[in-house]
């Protein structure tokens, strides 16, 4: 029997989260029956996604969801041995007894000498979401320029990154100096302190006087009202996130800015990395081979405990990270 | 010489267009010179896009933009004999004098018994707009549900028949209950008024609970938020044109809303069909086609006299039309 430890939704947020809309649980689990694997939880990831989808799917007294790194320790399921690591969707626990079908080998060929938490980083679900925004939804050519905003982290660092490997020229927004700093770091053409700059129109037509050809937007809110005056004739935009938005009382709901859409002739589509599960396996390995030719950075924010998942959350939904927010247990 | 009249945009329009905004003009015009033809108006199309191509690309004194069906009355260019009829764009104007550069001729083979006043409306501009929004953006397919506003206008009508041709489940919206007997007239599946149902929400869901494939946005503001809750997932969101937005002081800017967008992964796009000029001709063709057929029906709702141009533009407005506005001279 092994004591396991969850972080349930106590409370529906109401705002920006806070510590008692959490949880912690303890529970003993049974042994895994035949063709069942006890997991613990080495890594655990904290997303944006986590806060609207709280509000869509989950009632009070639910586990929190999100991916977590696990290493099997006990197996009745042969195709997950003791000792192997697996990526699952099981949400915010330590141990987790489960059968096999939901869970994510890591990909083959993974090196030793780099951290496992990348698979749910750069090298898992934030890795594929630039991958498929960019290549799926954008279409970005060689030779456009892209505007990312969050674009210290977890997915717009890897999306600038990309967009350069591509070709491109990349303009990153982010809230801090020192994510401006990183972001040159990484090759950004241009990158600026949203929150410094005197006015947010002015920057990001000094940092492409021509225009946007594609906007990966991840923030909403004003930044996407004046960006999309930005934004080339045939501009394509795609719809990662919202994160300037989910601690909204009432979710924004338009109007949205037809005149510009309309005579732009702009496209703006909503997606997730889940459209092209067919194509992770292919994505995952291409996005190792960028890491281990240099190409591909992936910095990550880490914080030490399982008890602190709230404050990593929180801390990430008010922009503490840069890079991936992922804790260790 | 001939005496020529113009309407032109005396000031800018402030709110709803009104009467002092607009001048008569008269002027004499000079013969046509060598390639140069003289061209008298036979009819004049009011059309929403007025309205924002006004605020901007116009300035006060410039002529109202606007294309006419015309008459050739004079002619030092061969390709455009006398008594010959061509579209023109060159605005509100009675009498023009013009090389041939930009007249489209009438397509071959007009029947006798169709007005030419169509080539304004759906076997012109407005049903081009109508193919490509189905054809180019939505990818309309047989068997999917295309919801449609301002239904009974010009784009709206040639949108639904074109939709039911295409062996879909057609909504649509209109602001009278004169124009929802016109669009069951037309074989609209469901349609409704939106001024008179009591929830909008209610009145979309009660004509597709599954919610919509397709939507061919011409109305914008309240209508689009509430929409957009009823797409589908993977929806897709032709934005042509948010007649309800145009006479807003300040254009609306969004927000838009992310949330809906990015979870229900929904494509928007704004298009113009001058996108897709190479294709005209073919598709002037297979709306002439349609309409023999008697597949496609083409209302009109004419305004005598030229002098009575800025009352039909209102009156387009504010939705006294069912079907294509027009004004014959």
């Amino acid at each position: 029997m092994v004591k396991a430890k969850s972080w349930i939704l106590a409370k529906h947020f109401d705002g920006p989260p806070k510590n008692t809309d959490f949880k912690l649980l303890e529970e003993e689990l049974p042994k895994p029956k035949d063709g069942e694997v006890l997991l613990e939880a080495v890594f655990l990831s904290v997303d944006p996604y986590m806060r609207p989808f709280s509000v869509l799917y989950m009632k009070e007294g639910d586990v929190m969801i999100g991916t977590q790194v696990a290493k099997v320790i006990q197996s009745q399921n042969p195709a997950f041995p003791v000792g192997s690591y697996v990526v699952s969707n099981c949400g915010w626990r330590t141990h987790t007894v489960c059968n096999g079908k939901d869970l994510i080998p890591i990909i083959s060929g993974w090196p030793q000498d780099v951290s496992l938490s990348l698979a749910l980083g750069s090298i898992g679900m934030p890795g594929l979401t630039a991958v498929y925004g960019i290549e799926e939804v954008l279409g970005l050519q060689k030779g456009e320029t892209l505007l990312v905003n969050a674009a210290a982290g977890a997915v717009g660092s890897v999306v600038g990154q990309i967009a350069k490997i591509k070709g491109c020229k990349v303009v990153g927004s982010a809230g801090s100096d020192a994510k401006v700093a990183y972001l040159k770091d990484l090759g950004f053409d241009e990158a600026f302190n949203y929150k410094t700059v005197s006015s947010l129109e002015e920057a990001l037509r000094k940092a492409s006087p021509d225009g946007y050809d594609c906007f990966f937007e991840n923030v909403g809110g004003l930044f996407s009202t004046v960006a999309l005056q930005q934004m080339k004739n045939f501009g394509r935009i795609a719809v990662c996130g919202g994160i300037s938005t989910y601690n909204d009382g009432t979710h924004q709901t338009g109007p949205y800015p037809l005149v510009t859409i309309n005579w732009k002739q702009l496209k703006i589509e909503g997606f997730m990395q889940s459209r092209w599960e067919h194509k992770h396996t292919e994505s995952l390995h291409r996005l190792m081979a960028w890491l281990k030719e240099g190409k591909l950075q992936c910095r990550e924010h880490i914080t030490e405990g399982f008890e602190n998942m709230p404050a990593a959350f929180m801390g990430m939904l008010q922009g503490e990270n840069i890079g991936k927010a992922i804790v260790a247990v």
